[in-house]
């Protein structure tokens, strides 16, 4: 929920890979300028590029580069953007340098004109396809599986009637997560993967349609929300309405990212049938049950953690209050201190209050630990600020397995859950409790959403088979 | 504490005019850089333009523009700045416009050299002195009062054996408020309006000297505190260490600003003695014993409601937690709404966690009303959001007066409270019940300050005499 | 030669569609550097966009982007660019809108890794070709011939041994006129069409490689001339030196375009033997002998004019002089008078120097005619300021046929010579006199290149079959 | 006439200080946007910064920054630039750093409201007044002398009637070379200083006002010039029309600067009476006369020698032509090669045209020497070119003497001239013959001004006292 997540935090946070966003127009709206409020409520999923294409009676314009979606788009820009129809995207990259090309949506010219594509996911055999039609002649410009998607529709569209009918079949080769807005020079598409691991909803506005990854951006917008996409559902918008095809592998019931309700979606939004917002607050309960303490004081870091912390406060009866003021300035631009300043103490993004802590046993919520290092920091700070205890609880269980559906959670090898014990560590960490959400917890909690969940990155439990931890980097 | 603030609830809340940040290094360190840092944790008291000065061996170099401080400052910009003492600025202006030129700090050069002024406040005579200043063939280049000070300062200087004998001089005919930090070829000097209106603390980092608005500036340099300049103070630091000089105006005790307890200061701030978060929640405590409510939620509104929620859930014992999502992504280059856009519910900033007030009776926490137009907004959307019931708790006393010591309080005619009883407040706004913090508590809180307070907004009680209402507009 | 060519003579003058660059580094130059001021030196081949790939020991990295090359990269820039080869393009287009995309040099990954592909020239089955890979499954990121050849290439590298040989086997399929710079992982590359269009030429500076569109390019940075690439020849640096291969169907001497040394040539490149400035000496001489008039002055339009104008003036014996000044600052960014503006005489770029024309008959030299509509202006003004006869001199035939070898000279329809007679053409344009350099001056002063020439655009003889004038626009 | 020329000629050629423009509208005319044409047409006169301010029935906006005028103006900024009076400026600078403060106009308020001031020219007494002005209180925003002229013009206002006679009066304390566009809420003015160094003129479109420089402006916007101000001379422009008053020390004849005529301004410019274009033709044939040498080839160096080229080549017979190409692409941010690579040859700027010197006598004109280092590399080149012989032919007298006028010729330390014989520096710079214009032509040729001149440069003769050289550098 903050621009800051991926600047500072970059080391010991997971990342979402994208936002997509699309809209039909029946009404006259300015497509553009509302495709941008609604990549702008999806911030939060991607604060690397952002993009958006419209089109104009089949003309398609588009503009996207790095920077947040405020940098990306000014007035003068959005206003050459005209058009009744409009594809928007915003990415979390962890490739480097300038990659400006891999800011999305792909726009591209095929046998059947022009095709723009806002893709969020992975798939699992990216690079196995890029090879196959390596081989056969193909070029690619970038290193998303953004351009294998958009290759394997162009192919399918040769032997295909329609658009929808090659989205169907591409899915037939397709294997890893992805909610995917298309646009066509008449059509507008939705398509998710036959799992559904990740989210994709149907908003209306007055008569026109709407395409997002969470429904707050329909809040955002005035809009209604219709329903969610279903696993392997495309979904096609034109000038007859809406109309739906459902590839032969869907299953019945989405297997949703669990970390989207702990930590990726905002917590306004509703995903799956369950508000983000009360599933937080429940994993907190859950924790305050599970990992009763003595203590003063229940805080969350800002912003991970806020609302889990509420729900340890509620269930617990100990007051909720404030650890720490995060500095909400921080953009694009923002100058990190050296290492040599920040050795110095230089400290410019969280501050304790030190006020509220001095002489408190303190509950701290946060949402995960990758690697541990952040959250020893600032417990150590806690205690310089005058924390006598400091009880660490985290809403998730702890990271045992690598992610292939679209979060960026490391190899085994830097995961401290993997490494070491809980108790070894509490003590690394330097806390005096360290609680983590049980798998049984997930599954209650998760009684909540109208579907089925991925858990893999806790339980090595994957829906689809995936390569060798030995292997994964040659997916990424 | 966040962007927004100037952006879009620009027309419904009072304004800080400014911070100010000073570094003398004894220590070999990067003084832009940590004025850099410094003017960062004070963002919140200026958004509008940012710059910082130099001084190496008595030559200066100055940067400053229209912006955030990472906005106006790029990594190569830093590395030009080098020298041994810094000031900074940051501001905010009610003026429209390309008012580049009124950055501070202003660098002018005068009989004995140069000399670099930041400054927080608002004179009552600026508008007097410059008139005079003119008539006697002065030329101007800003409209700020720091050019009239400036103009003090180089005429007291002409009869005084140093700059800081020649600053105390000045404070007789300067009248209103004004916290300075000023650097002349060879010493950094802080000092305090008489009444000391506005904050300015001194901090020491290993054998180094700084000067602030706010604590929170040193604590995120890893700097210690040492004490407030006092009223009618001129600190300087040389390489002789520091040394003090009084104007014999001077009042014994400050008589600070209540509004920066209230809104304008960082929680994790100490001013005069009292953590600003206590404070606040204490205000919080005074509202829920005065304005006991049966509810089942407590929550603040973003971020300036936030710490007054705590204090009124703690102590009416009602469950704290969320009304709403706040996008943080907001930068000076966002694109509003436009009207037509804000009819059809393009709502891009705050939105209502429905699954939270659903049916619920709650209790909203705001700082202040000014015109009373955006709490009316927000609890219409509450109400539409499903809450059954809103009471708004304000955790200051009515505005009834303007402000002539550096905040954008309006005119009397623009204010609700002039207008209006608080029962007719209360249905305008919407609210089922209305609660203003009483003077009274004002009165007890305060007893934690190591000073006076200046409550005149609320009191019409002015610490010195200040113009007719009427004659407001030439002052500003 | 002039940065305004492209900017407000746009209507009335031709351009040429690129330049291309490359470097093969065997003595630690900084290649990313070399190849800005080669490009530097050609950037008067196209100006609306300039990039640099570099390959750091496989490793691509690439910087494009519409604008002049000094716009386009910043010493930061360039010093990210590390590499022991380099491939640079500046590009002219015609097409209007934001074309970031269609900037050069193209990078992509095929299935032998990465491939760099700058190209100046023109495909006549550039949009057949397109469409057949289309029709295969083929997704298309620009609108550019280089992405056709892109993927020939690729196609062809399945079957063949080396990139050079894919190279040479595309050159069967690809018809029109091409020279192009590609750099592979460990080879950089120059290959011109089997007719030699456009030129390309070697050069070596120390051990290291050059290839570049111009000799000046080579001049400007010291290097030495070593000779020309062949028609249909593919030259090969890579550790073992420069090799070469030859396509079956290279004609035995090049058709140089005859307007790259009338016209778009830099008059200090030296290109199929023939000095450029020498050239057009000499069609100035051809023009006096066989136009001459009663003058009093000689001057050409600057700076397509100026050396014919010389020529002129030594042959007839009438002073040369200047008839106006040229304000030589004008930049992308260049704010153009309106329609309004240019009524009420608003005439920012050509001012005719009144004391040098008053009162005389003056002869003026340019390079050609398309719609007349500059001529005639210019001609009007220098009446306003006093000439008595001006006598137009034009260093080439009347342009009578499209190109589709790389140039914009428009469709018939609007070029002024197919409409209208030249005694008519003198009319409106309001010349005394108007003189064409004749087809028989063009063969002799031919005589000085080492190799046939193509001069379809004034001939209407294409040495290739091209598509009916009707169906040009499918070719574009 | 050219950008480059305080790109990389920086070492070796002298500037000119500014460019000033006004315009007072009785026609509805676009006030800013023909200061941009204007000023554009004046970018000779100053590269580093432009400015234009307005004003709106007495509302002054200003935007001003580094640059060149379309670096610094955009559609949207000119678009708000509204009003009715206009005065523009270009400024060139030998002072580094960024110093966005000394862009002018300067726009001030003072006891009558607002005043915007553009300044052309050198004041001797400036460092003086300065110092004055502080010991009585004054503060400086920047090092211009501007600031000073306002300063005297703000004193002098509170005892005179008018601002008119405020800056009649100015005249008497001001000492040096001033030409003078002024603003005040009701008026626009020009003064020149008594006696007339630098020029300013008046002209009229349609019943419109316009105060230049130069007349190159006037016929960019298509007006009539009407007359030069003369010296000493305050021209008030206003509702009323235009009137005129005279300083009593104004000299009958004013003494042009007469390197305006042999380099700074435009040859399309009329300066006091004289085409500057057919003075350097003048100069050219003086030279021929003076030193006539038998050669193959003239020509000039671009752009400042090819005027007096031209008259050389037609007193003299010998053939015209080019001797250089110079690439004309280079803008604010191009990057120069550095020492390494220009021992390298890299040589971006100038290339010689070796078919056109190859074997050949060759005679080079330009404007003047200084340090006589750009010349003798020149030469080197041409010879390693292949040609045999270069003569050298200098349009002015040798540089012998400081200017205090507004040039940047440097200290006599430097001056070539100073230190060696005419011969020492023939045989330093390479050259087969150098040839100065002798100051007996210089006299003859200004027979043709309608006033007298200033040659101090040359002869040391200064027309006011002026300070010793050793103390020079206190009036930069």
């Amino acid at each position: 929920m903050s621009t800051e997540v991926t600047l500072d935090c970059r080391m010991d946070k997971v990342h979402e890979e994208c936002g997509v966003f699309g809209f039909y127009d029946n009404d006259g709206f300015d497509v553009a300028r509302l495709t941008y409020y609604g990549l702008y409520a999806l911030q939060h999923r991607g604060q690397e590029s952002a993009g958006i294409a419209v089109n104009d009676d089949g003309e398609f314009l588009c503009h996207k580069d790095l920077g947040l979606v405020p940098e990306v788009f000014s007035d003068l820009i959005l206003n050459n953007l005209k058009g009744t129809m409009a594809v928007g995207h915003v990415r979390y990259s962890t490739k480097g340098g300038n990659m400006r090309e891999n800011a999305q949506p792909l726009v591209n010219k095929y046998v059947k004109g022009t095709l723009a594509l806002a893709h969020n996911g992975n798939l699992i055999n990216g690079a196995k396809l890029r090879n196959e039609l390596e081989k056969n002649g193909a070029i690619f410009h970038t290193t998303i599986d953004s351009e294998v998607i958009m290759y394997k529709l162009a192919q399918e569209r040769i032997r295909s009637h329609s658009i929808e009918q090659a989205m169907l079949r591409a899915m037939d080769s397709l294997q890893g997560a992805y909610s995917i807005v298309l646009m066509s020079p008449r059509k507008l598409m939705g398509a998710r993967d036959p799992y559904g691991f990740r989210p994709l909803c149907i908003g209306k506005m007055k008569n026109s349609y709407i395409l997002s990854s969470e429904t707050c951006a329909l809040e955002n917008l005035g809009a209604e929300f219709i329903r969610e996409v279903e696993p392997g559902e495309v979904v096609v918008i034109d000038h007859n309405g809406i109309r739906s095809i459902k590839n032969e592998q869907a299953q019945k019931r989405a297997k949703i990212c669990i970390f989207e309700h702990i930590y990726f979606a905002r917590p306004d939004s509703e995903i799956q049938g369950a508000s983000v917002y009360e599933m937080r607050k429940l994993m907190g309960r859950h924790l305050a049950k599970d990992f009763p303490v003595e203590a003063d004081l229940v805080f969350g870091v800002p912003d991970s953690g806020l609302c889990a912390a509420i729900g340890y406060a509620e269930e617990s009866g100990i007051p909720y209050g404030y650890g720490f003021v995060k500095n909400r300035y921080i953009g694009r631009t923002f100058i990190q201190p050296t290492q040599a300043q920040r050795e110095q103490s230089v400290n410019i993004k969280l501050n304790v209050v030190k006020s509220a802590v001095r002489g408190k046993r303190v509950v701290m919520v946060d949402d995960s630990i990758v690697r541990g290092t952040t959250c020893a920091n600032i417990i150590r700070e806690l205690k310089e600020g005058g924390a006598k205890e400091v009880h660490l609880m985290i809403s998730s269980p702890p990271f045992m397995w690598p992610c292939y559906f679209g979060t960026d959670i490391p190899s085994r090898d830097v995961l401290m859950a993997v490494q070491y014990s809980v108790e070894e560590m509490r003590q690394k960490i330097g806390a005096d409790t360290l609680g983590f959400l049980s798998m049984e917890a997930i599954k209650e909690i998760a009684q909540n959403l109208n579907c089925d969940y991925c858990d893999a990155c806790f339980s090595g439990k994957y829906a689809v088979p995936v390569p060798n931890e030995a292997n994964k980097m040659e997916f990424e």
